[in-house]
């Protein structure tokens, strides 16, 4: 319903996102979440004069979301309906170019032992190495039986595979054990419609051990993830907002990059962050910002650094707020409880921030927000509620 | 989806079901509910260390809910889409052996004069005469038309009958006219194929009348609840969890039964409750523990009775809990509000015990449930959730 009702309006919303947010009470730590310990005065601020507090629920009632259902959801696609998968999530997080009957995937260098993966990251080789490997695999292997391949290299041992020609599949198993010890797995395919695919991938990967034949690590490739850029509707369309993604993780500029959103340029700190934001701020209306570090502490167990990136995070949003954005999220993925050190279930903590809200007068964090005037929502309803506060929804009927 | 994501560990999983559990303030007892008004020290202390409270509702707002889909919905199963027939809880509650092609059904000794039923219940004949009605049944109506008959007493008027043989259909309409002073009703069918079942089921109808014709009260039977076992998902596989029942009600047994739970012995009471679960611990992951008596007071009405259950259940509590689940919820299947007399709507007060949670840091009853982390959920969601508490859930998505 709600694409039926966009207004097409120079109101802006910002997204800044938090991946991770969400936590439990720590015994260890007075039964606090570091949302709630942080001294964060600029958002506290924020939420108590014009905030609006809820928790999001991303996929379902007790579903532990990965990070694509997560951001999916968050930008108002149905995670369940929509998927994107990580080798195309990889090779555009990377830059790559990538065309729509194009096959990507997440390529390891790895080491291989008599057929056996004795370690699949390759002893996390130097970024600089697996530079050099991938330039020796591009000269070698520009193509295997008219499917041009494209390789660049990620971080350590990491890089994004992109395999162009007619006809092409990803309905692929991976071509990767998932585990050491394991014997060399090759792709095989999950439907007869990809048997062509499979066996040009599985070329691909013999040649490429008999280049890296002689290297003392890194002499083999392993790939996973294949996949190719989903169905999905365009963000910028679906919402008639010209939107500005924001983000220093690869990943992250993926899917938004997926959904159609532009990236202008990718920032090295939070600072630049801002700096982008303020540059770019005119030419658009919506901004996704994302923010790792939270995800990273709490996927460590560590309370006190979840507390410091929030706590970094908050003295970012003056700046921010100097724009004056008409609606001004701070969101979650999902949570990421430093108790259980992982992805959780549990509803993440929502602020909104807007002078068209009920202004709960609170600051922000888990218990308040389960006082919130949002309530707990599925996290695809939260655009929504996003562009409604943005002044940006028509009414609905006569 | 939840199906998908199960991982099989030995954690352990506890529900502790007290029938109608939830109820309204009462103006009789100074606008208390019994949960608030019951001194339950032991479920008040976990509650407020490491619980998580919430409601639930069994099948829609403002729907009341029978026992069957109120169980079913608790276990995870959409209650509107899977039915469990009468017939079918009744002959499993009595522990009678069930064919997939069995047709059960509940059946009443009554008293007919005239060809008009002048009471259902035949008086409520002491158990020990319904005995010997049905062993004199069996013995006189082995078979009808080459189906089989297998009768088997329950408590005072009641009995379970099992039809066994081809093409046995359970599209019949209740053979009982439902009231006193109303003519003899027999099974009519649904459907032209059950036919066949229908001329069986009156067959055995008028013999079992001419074997009793010489009885002063109960001179008829009456069978409602024609059904078969349902095609439903077996809870053990669902949910990759071996799963005990220990319930001191047959009915709840046959809930039980017909999802796969295995039942180790029948309680003759709660402290036994205790000792079975204690006995059989290692061997499962999932104990369904049930609780009736809080219903019963809640259709009587009876305030102080229903909190005195609720006490009791408490004093079992510290030995139930120091098995050291990983999960411990208690809930129950629908409200029973003592100013009421039945089963209503009203949501559900749902307390979750696990060291995987938002620590709410409440005692349990209605009025801090509304305030729970949980928030109101539908009752078939619980399932979902306490397997992510119990950490049985993986990851959805990349």
């Amino acid at each position: 319903m709600t694409d039926d009702l966009i207004l097409a309006n120079d109101n802006k919303i910002i997204f800044l996102v938090l991946d991770g947010l969400g936590d439990i009470p720590d015994p260890a730590h007075s039964f606090m979440t570091p949302l709630e310990a942080a001294k964060k005065p600029n958002m506290d601020r924020l939420a108590v004069e014009k905030g609006v507090l809820g928790r999001t629920i991303p996929v379902g009632v007790g579903i532990t979301p990965g990070s694509g259902p997560g951001h999916l959801s968050l930008f108002g696609y149905d995670p369940v309906r929509y998927e994107i998968g990580r080798g195309i999530l990889e090779v555009l997080g990377l830059n790559m170019d990538l065309q729509p009957s194009d096959v990507a995937a997440r390529g390891n260098f790895c080491t291989v032992k008599d057929g056996i993966v004795t370690d699949r990251r390759a002893g996390r080789i130097e970024t600089s190495i697996g530079e050099q490997l991938c330039e020796r695999l591009s000269k070698a292997i520009p193509s295997v039986d008219g499917v041009k391949v494209f390789l660049k290299p990620g971080v350590s041992h990491r890089f994004g595979v992109v395999f162009r020609g007619e006809g092409l599949s990803d309905e692929l198993e991976d071509a990767d054990p998932h585990k050491d010890r394991k014997p060399l797995a090759l792709a095989a395919p999950k439907s007869p419609g990809a048997e062509k695919t499979a066996a040009v991938v599985n070329r691909f990967m013999k040649k490429a051990m008999e280049v890296l034949r002689d290297e003392p690590v890194a002499n083999a490739v392993l790939l996973r993830g294949f996949s190719k850029n989903p169905d999905i509707p365009l963000f910028p369309e679906k919402y008639r907002m010209d939107s500005l993604a924001i983000t220093t993780y690869p990943m992250y500029r993926g899917i938004a990059k997926v959904l159609g959103m532009k990236v202008e340029k990718e920032p090295a700190d939070y600072k630049e962050m801002v700096s982008i934001l303020r540059e770019h701020y005119d030419r658009y209306q919506f901004f996704f910002l994302h923010v790792k570090e939270t995800d990273v502490a709490g996927e460590d167990g560590n309370f006190k650094e979840k507390t410091r990136a929030i706590e970094f995070v908050d003295t970012i949003v003056p700046d921010i707020y100097a724009l004056k954005p008409k609606v001004l999220v701070v969101a979650g993925d999902h949570s990421t409880p430093c108790p259980l050190k992982g992805h959780s279930w549990h509803p993440v903590p929502l602020l909104i921030v807007a002078d068209t809200g009920e202004r709960d007068g609170l600051p922000f964090h888990e218990k308040n927000c389960l006082k919130g005037s949002t309530g707990t929502i599925y996290a695809k309803e939260l655009m929504t509620l996003a562009l409604a506060y943005g002044l940006k929804l028509d009414k609905y009927g006569a």
